[in-house]
């Protein structure tokens, strides 16, 4: 499969945002990806102010558009992910997966939201504004099944275990590492998620933009299941497209029984240890 | 705290072995090193067919002269791992650690047996002779405290997270990654559990014998609670020792909320993911 990753710049106008996709992928359609994948927030800037303010129900008009653009391009979309507000008022940090057909085929909520605070460093506290979800969300494709999680997710290993525990063989995860977090640990953890839980990742970014109220790492990046770098973009906006092949990751689950899967290719595991 | 690493070669002679440990802990007495580390299976070629030969029980010749040794040098001994048997005939990979009395303050049992057969690259079923472990192996010193696990037993993230809630900031692995798994993933692994776990991790190996039926990857290495390195060695036979502080676990866990440890130091981390 040909995957695509937009590393885009984010305006503080949602329906500029909007634009701008639609328009890159208008220009990317001679590379013939099977699947196109955004950032995290990529119509909103990340900042927990504009949260609650860009948030729109599943189905709303952002929405809309972007099944018409997976429908348009007969393409996976991978729409990084956006403020989405419930009944209830409560505001997630989602990401949708729309197939060739532009139906909805996958939903994530962000798990584990981001809050720190680094001395000397980055300050960031999403719970101001945003409410935690709580699922483990894979999903199939013509490629294989996939995995989906949101940035501050990756932190956390069994969110990534279980993801490849039920037969995920690629990991999608839109992100927005900082100037602090970025050079420590980025490709950091790309590559060590990749290798435990014998996935490719791609994790893809934001463009750098130095005026904006959270300065984005960029350097979208994809990695194999054996913890290699396939490819890694540098900070500017622009796209990176990569051939890969989800079985790559039953050879490895062979030859290095790490991932029991529910279903298929069962591979033996000596000891357990309880968690919780 | 001062941490010594001794990257040793391991002889056919179990004697041999035991008389080199004893001799290199004479000549690194003015380093003033708080604890002293050696590798997996330290006293016993890495090779299944050994285990069963080199195998004592607790308390046997080898038990009895690494307890003396940590008293003679009034120094806490991880003694990396060596073959351990039991009355029922089962023989173990088992590292111990002993206090400055000479007394065993922690035995680890690996828990994830070493069973891989990488194309054009390493073979080897350690479950060929080994049973496995099944304990998380925490323990207390004058300096914090510690987690212990072996080799392996570091590819499955849930055991360092697991020892890390149980409040360990420092994690002991002895190990022997080899010419395949060394370059491709020893420095990955050891940075990202602890970047992941918010733990220093000291990682040691045997030195590089190319002659030996199992060729060492050395590099014995530690890692700090950010992720980064903080020494690695080369191939060859020699020690590196290193001064950390322990408390700085809990800076990184207050600045970036990850752990949430069983008592002490409670961190908020939004929702959950139910694994298993």
């Amino acid at each position: 499969m040909k995957i695509l990753q937009l590393q885009l710049h984010v305006h503080e106008d949602k329906k500029k945002n909007m634009e701008q996709l639609a328009r890159y992928m208008e220009e990317v359609r001679g590379e013939n990806a099977g699947l196109i994948m955004v950032g995290e927030m990529f119509n909103c800037p990340y900042q927990t102010e504009y949260f609650p303010r860009y948030a729109e129900k599943e189905g709303g008009e952002c929405w809309q558009m972007l099944s018409a653009l997976a429908r348009k391009h007969q393409v996976y979309l991978a729409a990084g992910s956006m403020p989405e507000s419930d009944d209830a008022g409560n505001v997630y940090n989602t990401a949708y997966v729309f197939d060739r057909q532009g139906r909805q085929i996958a939903k994530h909520r962000k798990v584990h939201l981001f809050d720190v605070d680094i001395e000397g460093g980055q300050y960031f506290r999403e719970s101001d504004t945003l409410t935690a979800g709580n699922g483990c969300t894979v999903f199939d494709t013509e490629f294989g099944r996939m995995g989906l999680c949101i940035c501050f997710d990756l932190r956390f290993p069994e969110l990534s275990l279980e993801m490849a525990r039920r037969g995920a063989k690629l990991i999608l995860v839109p992100a927005a590492f900082n100037m602090t977090t970025g050079p420590a640990h980025w490709e950091l953890l790309f590559r060590a998620r990749a290798a435990d839980s014998q996935c490719f990742f791609a994790g893809t970014s934001a463009a750098r933009d130095a005026g904006s109220g959270y300065t984005a790492w960029g350097h979208s990046i994809l990695t194999s299941p054996w913890g290699e770098v396939i490819a890694q973009m540098e900070e500017k906006e622009g796209y990176q497209v990569s051939e890969i092949h989800l079985e790559d990751a039953d050879k490895v689950r062979r030859e290095l029984p790490l991932i029991q899967t529910a279903s298929g290719n069962p591979v033996r595991q000596n000891g357990s240890v309880s968690v919780h």
